[in-house]
């Protein structure tokens, strides 16, 4: 099995792609091209919500590797995405109570890799992540996860909020990591569980916060803002792990 | 005490660098730029007296070490390393049993940034670092760090064990976080305590990992083999914050 991002080059080659149900991160069309072909590839994009991105000719040719684009390029990553109910029934499977990360807009590729390899150390069951306005799995993120990518399932919806709406009536609560909340240590974060990071630099959106049942703050001394996000998601996940072997 | 010259980049480093009071002698912006968060980068300099170069996009990338300058590159004449006496005085003075954080070798400068982030904003006061075969304070850590540097000393040491030894003649405790040893949360991590993180490869070295009274272990439940560097330093951190709070 092979994870790097790999393109895909040609009206023909990034039709069928679409066709196939295969997951296309990014796609790519020559800004001003309004022709049959383009516009079918451009619905076929809307219906997957993948993110269109108008660019010159220069940045297409740029990045083509075969030099024949055809005025698109699409970028997908070789790694199957899972589905949610997937990473439910591995919890199911293990008889846990699910554990589950949820990360609202998380851009770094680096961030992200580190996230899904913490995921897997702490005993998470999967990873959730939205289509739009964040990062994929690319080749980065398969790197700064070492490995933890094959083991640990990662999900890619369309609606963050929807998808908290649909585990909530399955039983489980969800917890993000803001400043405004309770410090961490006096909460119970134990029984089925979902935790949401928010974005680098300005944290869980309103909407997703909205639909959290706990909002827990990492107690903070210093001088200066927050933490890395992914340190953040260690630290809030181990806070979990250790209120769930203490039985608390 | 050592001088190096140093670049700031991007946004909030530059932003943060400011605000600490840190002398800045020249700032290059992207001419045409005008946004809110530009408009307050310019307005500190002025207070300041600090050059404002207006630049090409061209001459930033030529100047930018990290390759994310966002369209603001600072530069400081020189970053000053603390000694070990200045971190200990921080902690005297704040009436607080110190909390020291030592890095035995760690190569990636995203993470000795993120680990300088995590001290500023867990209480610890300073982060000692060996002098060779470990990253310094380059643009990218202090970038990394998201202006922590400018508040948490960094020292420079010859020789990590020999300042143990002298820091434990001082009553200050050592842990390491080493996979073989006891579980964090069943360790006393209360008083003057230093934590140790090893390398990004191969951990904490042999013998520097004797030289510690305490080998402590975070639960590891995955198929992989370790936490990220950083996010490893900030979930230990974050136990010894959880048992000073509580006072266990």
């Amino acid at each position: 099995m092979r994870y790097e991002e790999y393109t895909i080059e040609g009206r023909n080659a990034v039709t069928e792609a679409f066709r196939s149900g295969k997951t296309i991160d990014k796609l790519y069309v020559l800004d001003g091209c309004h022709d049959g072909a383009v516009n079918t590839i451009k619905s076929l994009a809307r219906k997957q919500d993948t993110i269109v991105n108008y660019v010159t000719k220069e940045r297409l040719d740029q990045m083509s590797s075969t030099g024949k684009h055809q005025g698109v390029i699409a970028k997908a990553a070789a790694y199957e995405y899972a589905e949610v109910d997937d990473i439910l029934r591995i919890a199911k499977d293990k008889a846990e109570a699910p554990f589950l990360f949820l990360l609202d807009e998380i851009e770094d590729p680096h961030n992200l890799g580190a996230i899904i390899r913490t995921a897997n150390l702490c005993g998470a069951h999967g990873v959730i992540i939205p289509k739009r306005r964040a990062v994929g799995l690319t080749a980065t993120v398969v790197k700064a996860s070492a490995g933890a990518i094959n083991y640990t399932p990662v999900a890619k919806v369309t609606n963050l909020t929807k998808t908290i709406d649909d585990l909530k009536e399955k039983g489980i609560w969800f917890v993000c990591a803001d400043m405004d909340g309770e410090v961490m240590y006096r909460q119970n974060l134990t029984g089925p569980i979902g935790m949401v990071i928010g974005n680098e630099g300005s944290g869980v959106s309103r909407l997703v916060k909205e639909k959290c049942d706990y909002t827990a703050s990492i107690p903070m001394k210093g001088d200066i803002d927050s933490l890395n996000a992914s340190v953040a998601a260690g630290v809030l996940a181990y806070e979990i792990v250790r209120q769930r072997l203490s039985g608390k």
